[in-house]
C-alpha cells in the first residue's frame, strides 16, 4: 500500500479554511507566501510517502532493541531520520538564529501530519526534538542555546522529554527525581524516568534529554520541579559529543505498537545536568515543551487516519463481494464518515497552529487564548479519529484487516498510544473545562459568536448545512453557559464529552466554511459530517451535563461487578 | 490479574430480566431449576477464573505454530481444554442421546461467555466444535451421528467451520472448493480454505472439519453448495482415528490477537468427506451452524469486556495519582459506562438465547421469530461492547495500557476480531434490516409493545427510567416504521445505526426491570445507562434515516483524498 501525503488537502485547508492568510499578513510570517507554502508542503509530501512510508513496517517487523545498554533502531530508520534532518524539516518553525527557517507552526504541522501519516514510529524522534529546541528558545541561556539548538535543528542530535515516573505520570508534581547543586553551575541529577521515547538512538550522534527533577530546597508539588538539560554525551570544548554522562537505558517497553520507536525506562545516577529555566521554575517550560508536542499528538493521529484511510479505500475499491466493496451502502457509510471526521480534526489543528502563529507574529491576547482553548480539542479530537479511523479501517478490511500481514492492524497499534500520551484524552478536556473555562468562557464564548456570525452569512448560499451549523452552536452556547456554573468536579465528570461536542461543532463549522469556498465534493463531504456525525453533539452535550450523582451513587464494588451491597 | 467469573450478575439476568423462568416450566427444560442453574454457573465459573484464566497469558507469550504440517498448541492449552471436556461443558446444550446434558442455550451461553472471557483464544475451540455438533444434530444421517457426536461432546474430537475462500468472505456463494461423487456414498473434497480457526489442533485426537464445497451439478451461488464432514483422520470400523485424510494445513496466519487459536489455511487435495445434509441443500445447515456461533461471539464479546473491566477497576483502585484514579469523575464516568454496557449486552445475549430455548421447547413461532431478531443484535453489540470496553481498559491503564505487560492491551487484540468474525457487524446490521423486517417489522413491533408495557408498568416505581425508555422505545417504533417504507439499498445505508439504537433500547429496557427487580445498586447502574448511553439512540436514528444520497454524492476519489473532480 502507498501513501499518498495529502498536499491538496492540507493547501485547501491552509487557503480556504482558517485564517492562515492573517497570519501570512504578518511581519514575521511574510515569506510563507502560498507558492513558498506549496512548494514546501509538496516537497516535504515527497519525502514523506517515497521516503518514509516505505519504511514503515520495517518499524514493525524489526522493532528497536536494545544491545549492551544502546538501542538499535529499525531497519532503514537511520536514512529516514537523515532524510528528514536533511530536508530541514525539524527546524522548520525554528529561530533562524541558530539555523531554523523561522516558518509558521501552521506549515511546521502540516509537515508533521504527513510525517506522521508515512512513519508514526519513526516521526516521534523529531517530533520530541522540536519540542526540546522550542523549551530551550523560550526558557534556556544562551550559551546552552548556542551550544545545542544548532545541532538540534540540523538533527545532528536528538532530543528527548524525561517526565514520567512509575509513581508520577499524570501527577507530575509527585516525581521523585533529584538534583543538586555542583558549586560549578552544573547539577548532578538522579532519579528513574519512564516511557521515554526515543530515549536512545544510533541515529543521531548524541541524545539530549530535558529532566525534570526537584533541587533540595524544592517544595512538594509541581511548584518545587527544576527542569535540566542532561546529555548523553558530555559535549567537549568544541561542542562535539564528548565523556558519558552517568545515565543509561535500563530497558525498553514490549509495546502494543509504535515497535520502530525505542520507549526507554531511563536510570540517572548523578548525571550532569545544566539548568534551563529558573530554578524551581521547571513547570513553566516543561509546559511550552508540551503544548508543541499536544498538538503535535493530535497531528498525529490525523496523520495516522488519513494512511489509513487511504489503505481502507484502496481495498474496498479492489475486493469484490457481490460488485466492490466500496460500493455496498455500509463500507461507503464508513469510509465517507471517516474521511469527513479527518477533514474535521485537520481542520482543527491547523486551526489551532494558525492561532499559534498569530498570537506569536502579533503577542495578541485573543489569538493567545484561541491557541491555548483549540489545543486540547485538537490534541483529543485528533487522536480519536485517528484511532476511529484506523479501526474503521480494519473494520473495512473484513478478516484480512486482522492479519497483520496487510498492515491496517499496524495503524490500529500505533495510534493507539496517541490519546493516552503527552496527557491522556481525559486530562486534556479537564484542561478544556477547568483552565480554558477560567476566563468565565471568553475565548469558548468569542469562537462560538464566530461560527454564529459564519453561519449566518452562509445561509443565503448553503441554508441547510448553515442551519444545522447555526443551531449545533447555539446550544453548545447554552452548555457552555451551564458548564460555567457548575463546579469543578461537576465539570471533570462531564468533560469528555464536552470537548467531544465542541470537536463536532467545530468541525460543522470548517465544513461549513470548505462548503462555501471549494467544489460539489466539499459540499458533499460537509453533508456527510452534518447528517452523520454532528447530530452525535446532542447526546454528548446530555451526558456533560448529566453531573456526577449517578458516578457517586454506583459504588466501586458495582463497578467491578459486585451488587449485593 | 485475576478474572472472577461473574456468576452472581448472570443469574440475576437469568431470574429477574429475562424470561428464563418460562424455559423452566417447559417440559423440555424442566431440569434446569433456579438451583441446578445455579450449581452449573459455579462450577463453570470455578474452572472458568481457576483453570482457564491462568492460561490466558500463554497464549499470547506462546502463540501456537506450525511445525512439520501439525498445530502445536501453546502451553497449557491441552490441559485447559481437557478441563472444559471434561466438565461436560461442550455438550451442555447438546442431546442426551449422544452424551450431551441437553440443558438450555442460556446456560450454555452463560457458561460460553466465562470461558471466553477467562480465555479466548482457547474457548474458540469449544465452541466452534458446538456449533458442528448443532448442525450434525439437525442435518447429518443417523450413522455419521452415531459416529461424531459422541466424540465431538465429549471433547475427544474438536469441530471446524470451512467457509472462506480468498475470494469468498461475505460472499460465501462465490466459493470454488468442489467436491464429486466416489460412487460409494463417499466424495472427494478439493479446494482451500482460509481463516479456520483451530484447523489443526495438538489437545484433541482427531479435527472434524465440516466443508462447503460444490458438486459438479451445484448451480452458482449460494443454492448449489453442498457440506461435508472431512474428517482429518478418517475413523476406522471401531470409530477411532484411523488413516491421514488428504487434506492439510498450509500455513498459520500472524493475527493482531488470539495467537493462542491457530487460524489455518487449509488446502483439501480429493479429501474423504461425507454429505451432510442434502446435496445443494448445504446452506441450510450452515445457518444452523452460524447462528449458534453468532450468538456465541456476541457472547465473546461481553466475556472479554468483563474481563479487561475487572482488570480496569482492579487498576483503578489501585494507581494513586492525587488519590485513587477511581475517584477521578473522568475514571468513574468510563468503568461506569463500561459496566452499564456490559449489563447491557448480556442481557441482551441471554434475551436471544432465552428465546431460543422457548423456541426450541414449545416450537412456538413468535420466539422463534424474537430469536433470529436478537441474534444479530447480541452478536454486534456483544462485540462492539467487548471492543469499546477493552478500549476503555486500555485508556483507564493510560501508558501502563500501551505496554503489553499488563495484559490490557491483549483484551483489545484479542476481541477486536468479534465484530469481524461469523459475519462482521456490517453484515449483521443488513440482516437485521433485510431478512429480519422482511416480515414487515412484525417482530420488532411486537418486542417495542413489550418495551412500552413494561415501561408503562413501572411509571409509578420508577417514574424518570420508565419515562426515558418509554419514549425512546415509540421514538424507535416510529423509525422502524419509516425504515420499512425504505428501499433495501437506503436500509442498508442506515442498517449499523438503526441497529446500534435498537440495542440501546434494549439494554435501557433490560436496566429498568433490573432497577424494578434488583437493588439499590441496579438502579443506580441503570441511571448510568440511561443518561449516558441511551441518548445516543437518537442520533442514532437521525442517521439511520439519513439515506444514501450523501453517500452517493461523495465520490469515490474524494473518498480517498482527491476533491478536484
Amino acid at each position: 500500500m502507498t501513501y499518498e501525503a495529502p498536499v491538496a488537502q492540507i493547501e485547501f485547508i491552509l487557503n480556504h479554511v482558517v485564517p492562515f492568510s492573517e497570519v501570512r499578513r504578518t511581519g514575521l510570517f511574510a515569506e510563507a507566501t502560498e507558492e513558498t507554502s506549496s512548494a514546501i508542503l509538496s516537497e516535504a509530501g515527497k519525502m514523506a510517502s517515497q521516503v518514509l512510508a516505505p519504511l514503515n513496517r520495517n518499524g514493525d517487523h524489526t522493532p528497536a532493541r536494545l544491545e549492551n545498554g544502546k538501542v538499535r533502531s529499525s531497519e532503514g530508520f537511520a536514512d529516514g531520520f537523515r532524510a528528514i534532518a536533511e530536508g530541514g524539516w525539524i527546524g522548520i518553525a525554528a529561530d533562524p538564529e541558530y539555523g531554523g527557517m523561522g516558518l509558521p507552526q501552521a506549515l511546521n504541522m502540516a509537515v508533521a501530519e504527513m510525517t506522521a501519516g508515512a512513519n508514526l514510529a519513526l516521526q516521534l524522534n523529531p517530533l520530541l526534538t522540536q519540542g526540546q529546541i522550542e523549551a530551550l528558545e523560550h526558557h534556556a541561556s544562551d550559551a546552552l542555546k548556542a551550544l545545542y539548538l544548532p545541532k538540534l535543528i540540523s538533527g545532528e542530535w536528538s532530543g528527548t522529554m524525561n517526565l514520567t515516573e512509575p509513581g508520577a505520570g499524570s501527577d507530575v508534581g509527585a516525581l521523585t527525581s533529584k538534583a543538586e547543586r555542583n558549586g560549578d553551575g552544573t547539577y548532578s541529577v538522579s532519579g528513574q524516568k519512564i516511557f521515554i521515547t526515543w530515549g536512545d538512538s544510533d541515529v543521531t550522534s548524541n541524545v539530549c534529554h530535558l529532566v525534570l527533577a526537584r533541587l533540595p530546597d524544592g517544595g512538594k508539588g509541581t511548584k518545587g520541579i527544576s527542569l535540566f538539560m542532561v546529555p548523553k554525551l558530555i559535549p567537549d570544548e568544541s561542542g562535539n559529543p564528548g565523556v558519558a554522562n552517568s545515565l543509561k537505558v535500563v530497558s525498553l517497553e514490549e509495546k502494543l505498537g509504535i515497535h520502530g520507536s525505542p520507549t526507554c525506562v531511563m536510570s540517572y545516577e548523578g548525571a550532569t545536568g545544566w539548568l534551563v529555566g529558573e530554578e524551581h521554575g521547571g513547570m513553566a517550560a516543561m509546559f511550552t515543551m508540551m503544548n508543541c508536542a499536544r498538538l503535535g499528538v493530535g497531528v498525529q493521529g490525523v496523520g495516522v487516519a488519513e494512511a489509513a484511510l487511504q489503505q481502507a479505500v484502496a481495498y474496498a475499491t479492489e475486493r469484490n463481494q457481490m460488485g466492490p466493496i466500496i460500493q455496498h451502502p455500509d463500507v461507503r457509510r464508513m469510509l465517507a464518515t471517516s474521511r469527513a471526521e479527518i477533514f474535521a480534526a485537520r481542520a482543527i489543528c491547523l486551526a489551532c497552529a494558525t492561532a499559534i502563529d498569530l498570537e506569536t507574529a502579533t503577542g495578541d491576547a485573543d489569538s493567545a487564548a484561541r491557541a491555548a482553548f483549540l489545543t486540547p480539542i485538537a490534541k483529543a479530537y485528533g487522536t480519536d479519529v485517528g484511532c476511529r479511523v484506523a479501526d474503521t479501517g480494519v473494520q473495512v478490511h473484513g478478516g484480512m484487516g486482522y492479519v497483520e500481514e496487510t498492515g491496517a492492524a499496524q495503524y490500529l497499534r500505533d495510534v493507539r498510544i496517541t490519546p493516552i500520551y503527552e496527557g491522556t484524552n481525559g486530562i486534556q478536556a479537564m484542561d478544556l473545562v477547568g483552565r480554558k473555562l477560567a476566563d468565565g468562557g471568553e475565548a469558548a464564548m468569542r469562537l462560538l459568536d464566530e461560527i454564529l456570525d459564519d453561519a449566518k452569512a452562509a445561509q443565503a448560499g448553503h441554508p441547510d448545512l448553515a442551519n444545522h451549523v447555526w443551531q449545533a452552536a447555539e446550544t453548545l452556547r447554552e452548555a457552555t453557559q451551564a458548564m460555567l456554573e457548575r463546579s469543578l468536579p461537576e465539570r471533570f465528570a462531564g468533560a469528555v464529552p464536552y470537548l467531544h461536542a465542541f470537536a463536532r461543532v467545530l468541525g460543522a463549522h470548517f465544513h461549513l466554511r470548505a462548503a462555501k469556498a471549494g467544489g460539489a465534493q466539499h459540499v458533499a463531504l460537509a453533508q456527510v459530517f452534518v447528517a452523520r456525525v454532528l447530530p452525535r453533539f446532542s447526546a454528548d452535550l446530555v451526558e456533560a451535563q448529566a453531573g456526577l450523582d449517578d458516578l457517586t451513587a454506583l459504588s466501586d464494588a458495582a463497578m467491578a461487578g459486585d451488587f449485593a451491597a
